[in-house]
């Protein structure tokens, strides 16, 4: 939802420039702050500012993509394996990349990860591979054997037209090593195996590009994280569509209720989302509502659809008013990190932060945008702040001490 | 001194409500803004807001509250040593506990420390006891032997009609398990030494519970703290009542002033306070001055006590004004926590703060309150910044680095 001031629209960040009466006027009346994800300047990804907006600080607790990939794909990951966000690609002879996502391969992706789970590797013959497709093109890499670590580089070049590259280890433990070795040995053998599968046979035949090696980036462990339920004494919930997100409010504990027409999208139900929180909160304490709408406007680089989804926004915000007893409820309007459209990318700006509910003090700030919550009573705090705060106006805070 | 807007006050806080003159003007000559004693959202007990306020991170430095008991009662522990708060109680022949605090039992009790000191533990034969009664039917037990652990749970089950607690390890360390067996063995054995013990035979025959057991709670060793007085080369006193501050004074090196009229309560003889405080400052250069009748009315849900007391403070601090030279003199009015009178217990919310003193900078706030603070010059602090900034302008930091 944050962005900068931008000089074709009159020097106004999306947020100004949009109608919000709903949100200005609970800002009028809580608690107003810019909040930084997770630190001044630093442009988090998705997953650490989730992490953070959840309390626990990503510095201690996050352990890689790969690990969140497998927790969406409902993969469990014990102690010792390492998992990777795959794509599906296309080389050629040399370990050229030809295609990162070999054409956007839609059909038999199952039928090619079967024939990679299971692969016996020989020089790391303690690691057994698993291997789950997921969406489209993607998938996850699970490779199991005691001691494989997470600090080693990507094979995917993230580009086309060079060669596939060796993962090395990036520190010195001999973890780390038998992982890089594990995971150079799983990406050639995938070629070996991929390469003549019926699959991909009768995709050259049609003239697609075959889907012949899996290019894995972003190792990654299980996060060992106690859940909110376990920390608070609460019940959580969250509406959700983006796998990424779901699958970290699934491993902080949280009940993922599902709610029809949304999308993820600029189209998304906004409706149908207010009305989903605004039950889940007769049975919940503590619901998540994410819209990912203004972080696609943000990447897109377009100003008025991300205007157009912060006044979607603030209507549904409007619509779970009229639907929730507020005399007993918090409600925190915040974004998990800057998406500028004219950065067109995850950026380190701080975010607008409201809170409001029965107990807070009343800001009178006129209108919620990046300038005025920038002189707001809550100063200015860090992701993992919030829900602490939170959880305390809830009365659900352990005292540290006597 | 902090809370929360009270609905049946006209929305105000007591300390809004309240007149106080001499810290209005402190104010608005001074900085001004909201300090999290240790982190946003998290209600900090007593003892560790005090380690946070005296500049000790409680996160690094608090090593559990049966440290600070035995600080307390003037009892040192050396490293490998653990300390407990301990009840007088009563219980029955099955370990069920009928009273945890044996009647209220008034006297008798060294009698029975001396019979628990000196206990030979045969399961746990390494480790010698201490026991140490303090104020009625509180004591504190110190096992003492080379590598007991603080990370065990309590033997008090902090209500009565269900059995004694077995102490179970909180970690995997060997010096946890032998903690937790040498508190279970000796709780065992206080009730073989204390039932039939003549204190409690002659309470029996008075109708008296008897106080038949000793259960504890808190384990804690004693805090690594450097003094103030070497880290900042000063010297340092406090005026407070509570034992627990007092103990936690003591431990960073303070001189612990007594002040003839000083209760702790409600009637306190804030005046007395003010003077022992202006007299402090002429042989001292950091002078805690605590008042715990703000807290006493919060705990006690009433709004109008805390008004009444926060004037007392202000007449108090009107006093120190009057006899103390403030063209070089530094004062910080704030609170270690917030104890609501609407949450009757503290919370995680920040607390009001402000600096007066001849080289700071006017915030030209009218009124010194929650909620004029939150928009003040000082931003929002953590307890822990509290000395040091205090120390920086009485020169008396050292530099960090060259």
């Amino acid at each position: 939802m944050g962005d900068r001031p931008q000089r074709d629209f009159g020097n106004r960040t999306p947020l100004e420039a949009a109608y919000t009466p709903h949100m200005d006027r609970l800002v009028k009346n809580g608690w107003a702050g810019l909040m930084d994800p997770v630190n001044p300047g630093i442009p988090p990804g998705s997953d650490v500012a989730h992490f953070s907006l959840f309390g626990y600080d990503p510095y201690k607790y996050y352990t890689g993509r790969g690990g969140l990939e497998a927790a969406g794909a409902e993969i469990r990951l014990a102690p010792g394996d390492v998992a990777f966000r795959c794509n599906f690609s296309t080389i050629d002879d040399n370990f050229t990349v030809i295609d990162r996502r070999a054409g956007r391969i839609k059909s038999g992706t199952a039928d090619l990860a079967k024939a990679l789970t299971g692969m016996q590797l020989e020089k790391a013959s303690n690691v057994t591979v698993d291997f789950v497709q997921t969406v489209e093109h993607r998938g996850v890499l699970v490779l199991r054997g005691s001691g494989l670590s997470r600090h080693v580089s990507d094979v995917d070049p993230h580009q086309v037209n060079v060669k596939v590259l060796e993962s090395k280890p990036l520190d010195n433990s001999p973890e780390a090593t038998r992982a890089a070795n594990a995971l150079n040995e799983f990406t050639r053998r995938s070629y070996v195996v991929l390469k003549d599968h019926s699959v991909n046979l009768e995709r050259i035949k049609h003239g697609e590009k075959p889907a012949n090696i899996i290019l894995s980036r972003g190792a990654g462990t299980f996060p060992q994280l106690t859940p909110l339920s376990t920390l608070y004494g609460v019940r959580t919930a969250c509406i959700a569509v983006v796998a990424l997100v779901r699958g970290i409010c699934k491993i902080a504990g949280m009940d993922v209720i599902d709610v029809e027409g949304a999308t993820g999208g600029l189209d998304t139900d906004f409706m149908a989302k207010a009305e989903a929180a605004a039950k889940a909160l007769e049975s919940y304490d503590y619901v998540l509502l994410h819209v990912k709408a203004t972080d696609v406007a943000g990447h897109d680089g377009n100003f008025d659809a991300k205007k157009n989804a912060i006044e979607n926004i603030d209507k549904m915000i409007g619509k779970l008013l009229d639907t929730t007893d507020m005399s007993r409820t918090y409600l925190a309007v915040t974004a998990d990190h800057t998406t500028s459209v004219s950065v067109k990318d995850h950026s380190g700006d701080p975010v607008p932060l409201l809170i409001a509910g029965p107990d807070v003090i009343a800001s009178n700030i006129g209108k919620f945008c990046e300038r005025t919550v920038a002189y707001g009573n809550l100063g200015r705090l860090r992701g993992f702040n919030l829900t602490p705060i939170l959880m305390n106006y809830l009365g659900k805070t352990s005292k540290f001490g006597y």
